[in-house]
């Protein structure tokens, strides 16, 4: 029998702590030695969250936040705290050699000129741990998969931004469409927002509505976003972004408009090259001609759902993408990129099916 | 007192017959003097609609549809049946000289050979009234007010339609946005699906996900919107129009991306041309800056919100619109469309503030 | 052309205060003349609702509560703040002979001493006002009629004991139910909680899932639904009431479950005491046999629907409310009691319609 | 390694044979080997369920019904046929020695008679197969744990079912509550009426209010609780029950109304009863004081969540349940029942946490 490899999770108090919960309990590959949050420490798992009561066995107290400790239990620390926040605590946790997952936007940029653009504010005028940016790896296994297999800090992508990415990536890898002028129109269940109250996300105000918000290429997921992409095109490049808030309680949508490099091509075209670009990814789902990504089709699994079609009428190319947002488009996501650098084999403890309806 | 008009709803069955009785049966210039429907005939509005039990006094037994009985009583006729249907119908009634306010697709395109590329099927092969085609005004007061001061048959807009054209229709009108490669991203609350159920508006499977549908051009208020918009610009177009099914009953946010003419106005041009274009509206609220369309704040109301912005980085325009697709998008245009036409204030009757929340 | 009243609306941040708001500035008989609040003070109600920007001609900014302001200009005033805040304002305003309608808990209960048994807190240890108690009517129509016409302090009903009330009061007047052990299970929409995001409305947390709160008679309208039915008793009694939070903004529907003082009675028995009861009432509908109240029916609309059943088997009566918590059970009936006082038509500017869908 | 046993799937359309795949498909101990259906047959199960189309290796298409088939592979077959429907299909398995666990209400009712007065209609005058009944062991292990674990012929009960007795029969079983003028309040999601579209579960008529339905004492879930009751009890009873829509998916919460034999017992003692009777139960969770069963917290899981409380006030007894009707009320019970039968560990394969938010 292998040792499962220790694992802690801090932050757990959040949705996507949560969800690291749910889904690491159950990995055959691990073992949660250690749930560790700021306020909730002292609390159990079960009494922050009832669903959860369960999952560890005999559910322990969560623990302050304590650097030496993970150090001297746990092989790989997955980070679930907000950005800012998240920066020294993974410095901290580098520094003792832990391999850390860092959901947060803290390493996700490679150039802190561009964090700072993004991020800086009247706590962090600049990124606080600079040198750790160029040990992060991008946590997308559909881009980045060779290095995360010798990563030790995994920068886990935005839920916006996984959307997006697997949507756009392989079209322009391939060179079908241009790399300029893509717009992606993105919707969102409301537990993007994560889990503490605000008019935003309650009930008697968004429960029955949609409506766009920061728009105008505000959001801060927007920079992941080119960075990627720009690798795709193997030069820069801008998006415009266009987030939603839906009423629903996961889930993301995004739709990518393009327009081609070749109009003429074969209306099929380009969502064979998804299919090409994803043969034998084992979470992602390019879905035949006449079906439609739906986020209520992976709720709950790591699996991505994505297609492209082409308009005959304008010319112009739509691929669009289904996740949810917790799973593949964050803690799902930390652990697929976990069981790559541990060397487990990818999908271990991430065959979950969606819950439907 | 002025005598109060005589008005017909037929296919009082469906929302927007629903819809057309809630905000009739309170208009101070009419009487709904005929209610009629195919399959309902013989039942009582209140058994169909309970929530209108009280809607039409005393209540009375829905006809079957006899434009004779109509062209005896009414002055006025809104059909609300669906297209294809509709179309025999308002010829009969025109040919009585009754008013008459299509709520179907029948009428809205002016050119049959584009109706028959949308519309043909096995019942109909060509346009059923093509004569009356050149008598038909789009109702879309913003854009057609004078036209609809004089017309005898009113083409109801489309719910996608009416709001998309709002929002991009004075962009094009004032030169600021390039008619071509425009993107229209839509989002529908079930309602729009009509009162027949169907997979698709299934609760289990409707209610807590989000997904396009009918993608690459194939929705059939793409035509509808493409001729307003080429009116706009004085020349033909095409737009890439993306419908999506959003887990709420009510509202349709639309967000139209496009090109600036000239990348080096003022942020805010685009915005304030909206507020130019509708100022003295009754209806169409531009928001402040830093405010975004909601569609819970237009529930029930047939006031439209939009709102545009110039994103700096990408040097691409979003412009939005959200309204309810039964009132704005469907019920209370038809109503503001006969204010007009009888001479009536404007917004006689539709002075019903959203319900929020 | 009668003068319109001028009336003042304090508390107008919140729910009920908008709702104030929607229904008072489309009522022929009143004016709003002053619309207060106490944090949202000099922003514009368009600011705080949104869908409110043209209620009010102007959208003038909020005033912070003045009473001697409120004396000067009105005369009639609504108090929309929370129980505890409110008796002092009240107070204030009776002071100065402006006829208030309260929409707290604060005059609900004719007992000071069972109030203190339900509100005492570390700031009122005893009720503010005890001497306006005997001064205040209960503002439920069905109920109250003839005192509210006399009426200059009204203690607006809770929303739960409004449909409560509704549902038991004419079976027990009637002598038909057992009042002991009364059960009623009662299940509201999230708008019931008010505006104030909290854990318990954050939508990924109540969006998709029911609870019931409060068990084990302690919410705190079970002493004014006890005052109620007690009257209607004759003699004292207790009522278990349960309430649940369902995911949906408005709406309340109570089930009341009693024994009848006779099995041996018609199964409809019930149903037509209701129907006796309520025959002549403008805003109770008593379903006919065969249909049942849907909160959806009622949404936005002052109406309540009611029935009763007979289960043969058990020999237990079962009857059901159905009301919009905000309308009927806040400030619809708040303006169905002034209408009473002021000697207005009872239904004047109340015939909005439900919306539905 | 043991071998895995070979079951089928029978009505693999519906919900709760999608959820049978879901969980069978992820059972360590069985193997999928057929997957049948009646109007599906041809499709393949990632066609009818885009969700499931990773959960059986290869996606074979679904055959259709045949009994011999299904008794030359498989040792036992899940029937999720409708009522009716089910009884022929179980009476030509049982007859070929397949184990059967069936989720209709075919085979729950142990008395013909009972039977026939709740579901004969023109296709059934009589019970199908009388002579099963008595094979048949109701499928609720908390019950009858000891005879499932020699049974050939599961009745898996329904989902309102589920819920009412886990919440009621401990207290009638310890002489806590009287058994009789029991009132059972209870509340699902829409997945409870199945995936066949209605007026009742479009989404615009019931995504936004909340009904009660089936009222009297007229829902077919009624007789199953009372025989479960009325055996706690060892005597004849009948309960008022009474099911509500609610605007959500999954979840059933019922609310258990009774009168304590001795009213003067502490009042946790009713919580307490239900702890000690489930101490040890692998899927019910008797919460804390203070803590209440929501239906959010058990969605996808086979978990229940019971309490208890005691009103002083009134000196009534309420007892709450909360389960996923498709997963304790339905598929994840019928595991349970198949791993009591076959010998293997109780919990196996339904270790899934739920899903929140």
């Amino acid at each position: 029998v292998p040792t499962r490899v220790p694992v802690a999770i801090i932050g757990a108090s959040g949705y996507t702590g949560a969800e690291l919960i749910r889904i690491l309990s159950r990995h055959p590959g691990v073992r949660i030695a250690q749930v560790m949050a700021k306020r909730a420490a002292g609390q159990r798992v079960g009494d922050v969250f009832p669903h959860l009561a369960h999952a560890v066995p005999g559910d322990p107290p969560i623990e302050p936040f304590d650097p030496a400790a993970v150090a001297a239990t746990s092989r790989v620390a997955f980070s679930a705290l907000p950005h800012g926040d998240s920066a020294d605590v993974v410095a901290a946790l580098r520094a003792k050699n832990v391999i850390v997952l860092d959901l947060s936007a803290d390493f996700r940029l490679r150039d802190p000129a561009i964090w700072a653009g993004w991020y800086a504010d009247a706590d962090h005028a600049a990124h606080p741990a600079p040198t750790l940016l160029h040990d992060a790896v991008y946590g997308l296994p559909e881009r980045h998969r060779a290095a995360l297999r010798s990563a030790h800090l995994v920068a886990v992508p935005g839920c916006y931004a996984t959307a997006a990415i697997l949507a756009a990536a392989p079209l322009i890898s391939a060179g079908l469409i241009v790399p300029d002028g893509i717009v992606i129109d993105a919707k969102s269940g409301a537990s993007g927002a994560g889990r503490s109250p605000s008019p935003a996300t309650h009930l008697p105000e968004a429960g029955e509505g949609i409506r766009a918000y920061k728009v105008g290429g505000t959001h801060r997921h927007t920079p992941e976003i080119e960075q990627e992409l720009a690798d795709a095109a193997g030069r820069e490049l801008r998006v415009l972004f266009t987030p939603h808030l839906v009423p629903m309680s996961r889930g993301i949508l995004a739709c990518v408009y393009a327009r081609p490099t070749d109009p003429g091509r074969d209306v099929d075209a380009y969502r064979a090259a998804l299919a090409t670009a994803y043969a034998g990814e084992p979470f992602v789902d390019v879905l035949p001609p006449g079906r439609l990504p739906d986020t209520a089709h992976v709720r709950g699994s790591n699996r991505a759902q994505v297609t492209a079609v082409f308009d005959l009428r304008t010319g112009l190319v739509l691929a669009i993408a289904a996740i949810d947002n917790l799973v593949k488009g964050a803690s799902g996501q930390a652990v697929q990129c976990m069981n790559l650098l541990l060397g487990l084999p990818e999908p271990q403890g991430l065959d979950q099916l969606a819950l439907f309806p």
